[in-house]
Order: C-alpha cells, then sequence, then structure tokens
C-alpha cells in the first residue's frame, strides 16, 4: 500500500465528518461535481413523495396553509442563514440566481441614490451576473463598469452605486477577500453585493459580521438542493426598509390577500418574494438542508482546505511534472473548495476520468475542475481521483 | 330523486370527457378550486419519484443531457403550445407568471420605441400584474395608466406602446375578447401582452391565430401542473428576433457553456429563458400535461360552460332569491369556467361549504368563487355543490 493510501485511511478515520456520508446516495464513482450539482440526500425522495402525494394530492389547496407553503420561502431562509453568518429574517428563498441578482442590484443603485452613475461587476464571474448587471445598470440608467477584484480598489471612486463581486471564482476556484473587498467598497460609500454560489456550504461567509449589503446564492451545490433548485436572496437588516425591488409581485405585498391594486411592500425578508413560489423544488431544498443539523461550517471548511491539499500534494505525486497547472491558488486564504488544473485537451481528459468514474468538470477551454463537497467526500477518494488522473495523462 | 339529480346523471354519462376524472386523485370532496390550484393527476409521483431517485441521485450531473433537463422549458412549451393556440418554437417554461409579465412588458416597450410613453394595464387585472405593470413602466421611463378593459378603446392612442390585459377576471370569471382587444391595439401601433392564468387549459386562446404579441401563464391552475409550477412565456414569431429582455441570464445566451462575459442572445424561445431553471417542479409539470394527449381544448370550453350553465340553473333552483347574485356574466361569450356569487357574510360561507366537501374559495370581500375543471369535475358534483350552497344559505 501506498504511503498516500494509508494516509486517506487515516485521515478518513479521524474525520469528524465522514459520518455524514452515509446520508447520501452515493455509489462507486468519486463524485466531484457537487460545486455543479450536488448529491441526493438520501431522506430526501420520501419528504418529496409526502409534498406530491399528501400536501398536494390529498390536502390540495388547504396546504398553503396547513403544509406551510406560503410561509416557506422565510421559513428556509432562515435555515440557510447560519451557514452564510446571518440572523434570521434577513434571506428569502426563491425564483433564480440570476433573477436575484436583478433585484439585488437594481434595488442597490436605487439605495444609493441618483448622484452614483456607475456599477462595477467581477470581470471574472460567472458570465450571468455579468449580463444581469449589464441590464441592470441600463434600466437604472448607470455605466457598467467590470472590474477584476484586483483592480477593484483603484476603481471605486464617489460615482460608485454598487459593486457585484463573486466570492469564489467558479472557474479557477479562487476565494476573494470578502470582508476587505466589502469594506473598500463600503469606504467609497457604495453597496456591495456578493454571489455566493461557490461559496455558501462549504466554507464561512459571515455576512453579518461583515456588513455585506445585499447577497444572492443557489442551492443545488454545497446545499444538495436538488437540480434548479430555489435560489436566496439576503438583505442587510439596516437596509430592508429601504429595499426597493424591481419585481414587487404579489408575494412580496404586505397584505398579498388583500388584493389591492396599489403595491406596499412587505416588511422583512418577504419583501424579496416575487410571484407564487415553486413548492416541490422549494420543499426539497429544505429536506436537504436537514443534513447540516448540528453541522459547524468550520469543521467543513477546515475539512475542505485539509482535502484539496491532499488532492493537490497526490496529483503532484501521481502526475508527470508540467503536465497540469493548477489555477486554484496555494494560499488557504484564496482557495475556495475546488480545484482547477489547466490541462491540454482538458475536454477529453475529462471524458476519460469520467468513463473511470470520476466526476469532475470541464470548463472551456482548458480547464479541469474538481470540486470537493466536505459533507460527503472523502479523503480516499481523493487519493482515487488523482491517482486515476495520473493514469488518465498517462 | 330531483330533476336535476337525474339531469346531471345523463349529463355525466353524454360526457365525453368523464373518463379523464380517474386520472386524477381525488377523494369525496366537490373540488371547485382547481382555477387556484390543480388536482394532482394520478401518474405524477412515479415520475417525480423517478426524476428524484434515478436522475438527480443516479445519474446526478449527467441528467442535464442524458435526461433532457437542459431541454426542458422550451420542450415542455412546445406541450403547452397547442393549449394556447401556439405553433411549436413560440413559449418556453420557466420562472413565475410575475417575472414573466415583467419580461414581457418591458421587452415590448421597448419594441414600440422610445416615441410611445405610455403603458396600459387592466385595472381589474389580478394585482401582480399592476405592480409589475408598475415597475416596468418606472424602469423603461414610462406612464402606466390602469384603465378597464371596457375603457381600453377610448385610452388606446399613439402614445401607447403596450397594453397589458387579463383573458379572464380572476374574481368575476369575465372572459374579455382577446381578439377585438388585440386588433384595437394593433389599429393603435401598440403592442398586446396577455395573461392566460385564468383561461389556458379551459378554453382556446388563439394566441397565433389573434396576433397576439407576448402572452404569460401560469401552470397550476387547470393545467395541473403542481403547487407553484413554472410559468410561461409566448413570444409571437414575428418578434422573437426583436425580443430584448431585461433578464438575460446565462441560459438565455445563445452558447450557455462558451461562458462569454458578453450577452448574445439565444435565437427564438430559449430567449425568454433566465437562470437555471427548477427541474423537479419543471418535470413535475411535463408529467401532469400527459392527460391532455388526445384532448380537444373546443370540447373543454363546451364542457365548461355546461357545466356553469348547469351550475347556475341549480343554484337558482336551491337557493332563496336574491341570496346570492351571480358576478359572472351570463352570455358564453363573456364567460371563463368559474361562477364568481356575490353573498352576504362569503368568508364565513366559504368555511362551512368547506367544512360540508364543497371546495372554492372566497376573494375579498363578498365573492365566492367556484371553479370549474372540465377534465375532472362532473355534472353529479356540480348538482350537490349547489345543493349544499343552497343548505348552507338555509
Amino acid at each position: 500500500m501506498s504511503e498516500l493510501v494509508s494516509r486517506a485511511q487515516e485521515l478518513d478515520a479521524a474525520d469528524e465528518l465522514a459520518p455524514l456520508r452515509s446520508r447520501f446516495v452515493l455509489d462507486d464513482v468519486v463524485y466531484l461535481d457537487g460545486n455543479s450539482l450536488g448529491a441526493l440526500p438520501a431522506h430526501v425522495p420520501g419528504r418529496v413523495e409526502d409534498v406530491v402525494r399528501r400536501q398536494w394530492g390529498e390536502l390540495r389547496i388547504r396546504s398553503w396553509e396547513e403544509s406551510g407553503w406560503w410561509t416557506a420561502p422565510e421559513r428556509i431562509g432562515d435555515r440557510i442563514a447560519p451557514l452564510v453568518g446571518a440572523a434570521p429574517g434577513r434571506i428569502v428563498v426563491g425564483d433564480s440566481t440570476s433573477v436575484n441578482v436583478f433585484k439585488a442590484l437594481v434595488a442597490a443603485v436605487r439605495m444609493a441614490g441618483p448622484d452614483r452613475g456607475e456599477v462595477l461587476v467581477d470581470a471574472t464571474t460567472f458570465p450571468t451576473d455579468g449580463y444581469i448587471a449589464e441590464s441592470a445598470a441600463r434600466l437604472t440608467g448607470r455605466t457598467l463598469r467590470p472590474v477584476t477584484p484586483a483592480e477593484l480598489s483603484s476603481a471605486l471612486s464617489g460615482r460608485t452605486a454598487a459593486v457585484l463581486l463573486n466570492h469564489v471564482d467558479y472557474r479557477t476556484g479562487r476565494l476573494h477577500d470578502l470582508p476587505g473587498l466589502t469594506a473598500a467598497v463600503h469606504a467609497h460609500g457604495a453597496l456591495a453585493v456578493w454571489d455566493l454560489c461557490h461559496s455558501a456550504g462549504a466554507l464561512p461567509v459571515g455576512l453579518d459580521e461583515h456588513g455585506v449589503d445585499l447577497a444572492v446564492g443557489c442551492t443545488y451545490k454545497y446545499l444538495n438542493g436538488g437540480p434548479g433548485s430555489p435560489a436566496y436572496l439576503y438583505v442587510r437588516e439596516e437596509l430592508q426598509e429601504r429595499f426597493d425591488s424591481p419585481l414587487p409581485g404579489w408575494n412580496s405585498h404586505a397584505e398579498p390577500f388583500g388584493m389591492s391594486p396599489s403595491y406596499a411592500p412587505a416588511p422583512g425578508a418577504p419583501r424579496g418574494r416575487v410571484g407564487t413560489p415553486d413548492i416541490l423544488s422549494m420543499l426539497a431544498l429544505e429536506a436537504a438542508l436537514d443534513v447540516w443539523d448540528g453541522v459547524r461550517v468550520e469543521a467543513v471548511r477546515a475539512k475542505s482546505l485539509a482535502l484539496t491539499d491532499f488532492f493537490l500534494e497526490c496529483v503532484a505525486a501521481y502526475t508527470e511534472p508540467g503536465r497540469v497547472e493548477s489555477v486554484t491558488p496555494l494560499p488557504h486564504a484564496e482557495r475556495g473548495s475546488q480545484i482547477a488544473l489547466r490541462c491540454a485537451d482538458a475536454g477529453e481528459v475529462m471524458k476519460r476520468l469520467i468513463d473511470r468514474g470520476v466526476v469532475g468538470d470541464f470548463r472551456h477551454p482548458d480547464v479541469l475542475r474538481f470540486g470537493f463537497t466536505p459533507l460527503y467526500v472523502g479523503f480516499a477518494d481523493t487519493e482515487r481521483a488523482a491517482r486515476v488522473l495520473g493514469e488518465v495523462l498517462g
């Protein structure tokens, strides 16, 4: 047995999160794509069946009240809150990440006031953030300026209304300095909007602690909510009364069943709602969040770093020097929960990895992505993935 | 046996749609709230279980391709198309009705051009349409003017950019003249946007035939897609290339996996997509649409009118004169698939009806709503509902 194999066994044996793996439906594949679609928690199918057969099928319309459908967006928001460092009442679940980015950015620009004409967007972010930011800027009469997070400090000015940043770069896995960048944005009197899609559930975020103004995220990656499960929107407590949504649907009305022709926004997190939420996806997500009961995000982060460190060590041991290059930073303070390796023929290499039971993904033009979900990926999985990669690269 | 009871039996025996009732999960309750949440088609739970356990649980990320998740919004749009008189390629499914109203109205205003400064909205419509229209007008620098459908002709002018109308009034059940009003809007060079929430699946709509520009609708009422199932967006073929979405998410990009920082819209219906769609709700809807295979919308409409006629006849027979007043028009050309009765103590009356197994709903301040879903409501149900109403009203 190689030294790395025995090290993996020791690390798995000492892993306080290892028992959580049994709560997921997994097979012999090494699933390193939870940063794209989280695995299925084993109890979710039964809960979904109850929602469909009993809540919809038998109670029907009564479920809006009796099964708690109506209050699900805020209730599930409160379940996500501790994972991103937010107090209750600040997060509402619903719609897609893109739609929530739109709500957040338009609202941020409005709160910044009419004298601030520029919106800054992370130029390295997941494309949808840039597209939606462009639309938000166009509709509010502002100018959009893409900047890298490194350029941000020099780009900020008294003209900046709002800044949309991604906590972790989806392609490279680079973790950005949320506390420092938020403080820089605030120092110029602008609002900071963060996209947490690639960080929530993998590392501490500290939204309240760091004074983040607005944040959005998806729930189908490290939160394992299921394909296309609803996204969420965080609004800092002090800003909630001024949150002026560009999507004021009847679900965000102060009295939704008053059916008034004039709009009056609900107080608190429900102000971020829009129309009728998709209950099946919403309640599948709620069930999925049960696996977090009693789990400390700090323990998740510690394991995540240990996994990615170990993966890099194994890759170095099993792969010819120079065959791949990590584009993920080595310092822990700059690393999310994935390793991205630049590699010739990356698309073809990933196909062969998947054929051999190591599931990551490929990002155009030359990046292999390996996502490490600490709740269900172990060290033996990690050693195996690196070993198979070495074999595939030959 | 009363004459009405035997009439109901005869009508049920002659009903070509009667066999469809067995395709739904129903109990001894008379369910007249399918205009709010449709009943569960019996085969849906099994299909949802397959989506959760096999497609998500076993195939995981592979399902985006292998289980057809990626193309679901357009594929399911094509399933809805014949029910609203649209050719394939014109409807995309996703997001809520409210979000789709926003896409449609902003896009319509942009297509109308900068010289048209006024947006008209149906003043009697479901509240969310008015709230979202107000937001769309505000963000595009137009003025919003609420008008009743009856006032529309005199309100239209060369300044009108777009008009948002509801096909059926959610409160009174009044059916508006879609062909005539659309023609009037077009005669003034404006665009017509229709909300089909209370008509699709209950009566022929004829979007293509009548030249409707854009339309939106929910799928959880007469289409039985489940609680909060995704809404849809129709864009007339000739306008698709000019459809400029205010919510350009990565799912509507011409090359979503090119991950380009600049946005280029997809051709056709996918241009109406935004972010990652909620797959569980989406595929539950797809399954639910199976009950429409081989069903003619004209037969549904004929039965719907027969049911509402019969209900009014039974109510007249069983209820003291003057105790309730129908606010739903008597002429067939002005009636959707519900009957709304104005009644003193309507809230309390509806509670007692529900206690006695007749499920409709109450709309503030004094309206009892009874929705008739022709796929699963029969004439005996209808007679019973009217009889219990008569007893409750004493």
